[in-house]
């Protein structure tokens, strides 16, 4: 839907996304109304439409924008280096983006079961290619004579599932911070595939 | 509250939980009404409050009774021999155990938003319990010189992230069978921890 000319859509449309994002990471999909969204944001409830055709498509949006802006990091990121050197950018990466951002992981991964099929289908791809992007410096480790790895599918699965595990438990302030954190996953995860 | 002496609770109970599960997993816990669960298991909503004081009760008792199989199933699995051979023991178990209860797995992590914080307490100190047992083999292979963990506590939270990541991804008739998997997912952990 086109925005109106000298609305308020560019500050707007970013609020209506960080208080979409935090109540249905509060409550889920299917419990969050468009009605409370609006009030949440001081708008009416038909101005909400201004910002989206419907809940589905904020849903979609919030998760497809989350998927891009990782894919758009780990490109800025320019791993390069040998594999050992790769895996640890990748490594570092992956925690360093996803950790402050612990609202978008767990709705990215609950709310994928509440996306019309044609979206899940968008997200999928995005996510294979981020997946992809892991998977080509274990295939290159493993050419190279360097890692041993019986499936880099499935080492690419099982290590994105270690670092994004952090989110889930990291507290700041805890007992280590985020540099110490980092090179304990590096040892763990360079080991894992190493010969 | 206690069961009706002649009633159907026996026959009836189990259905109450795994209706709740199904609806919960699928929707979430703030979307799904008591009065929801009862058309589902073919009861009135009044007679829910037989099996269950409320619907905080009812989310509680599944999460609870989900975490006490683990916990009695490990037990059951009385994993012997030298750090390594628990630590396989250990793998296969988390894997063999999770799999099938896809839709525990999911609504144990989601829903604990949505429990009272005395529930919360409780949940938390189960699955610390679980988390011991693995922490415990990781310790005994540092002290015998055959692991090298820079934080055992930390490799623990990673492992099991990891182990419980395939959850998520992995579906029945796919290119890997399940014993082949449990061998890779074994390389990667042991290599993980080793010297």
């Amino acid at each position: 839907m086109a925005r109106k000319q000298g609305s308020h859509s560019d500050i707007t449309g970013p609020r209506v996304q960080d208080t979409a994002l935090r109540l249905i990471a509060r409550h889920g999909y299917a419990a969050v109304s468009m009605r409370q969204i609006a009030a949440e944001v001081g708008v009416q409830a038909g101005a909400l439409y201004n910002y989206t055709p419907d809940k589905q498509s904020l849903l979609f949006d919030l998760m497809r924008a989350h998927m891009q802006d990782v894919l758009d990091a780990l490109a800025a990121a320019d791993l390069q280096g040998d594999p050992p050197a790769r895996l640890d950018g990748f490594t570092r990466f992956h925690i360093r983006f996803h950790l402050p951002r612990s609202d978008q992981v767990f709705v990215s991964y609950m709310e994928l079961r509440n996306l019309a099929p044609e979206n899940f289908a968008i997200l999928e791809s995005m996510r294979r290619e981020y997946e992809t992007a892991l998977e080509n410096i274990l295939r290159d480790g493993v050419a190279a004579g360097i890692f041993a790895v019986p499936d880099t599918r499935i080492a690419t699965m099982a290590i994105i599932a270690m670092l994004t595990g952090l989110s889930h438990w990291y507290r700041e302030g805890g007992r280590l911070g985020m540099d110490a954190i980092e090179e304990i996953y590096c040892n763990l995860v360079q080991k894992s595939v190493r010969r």
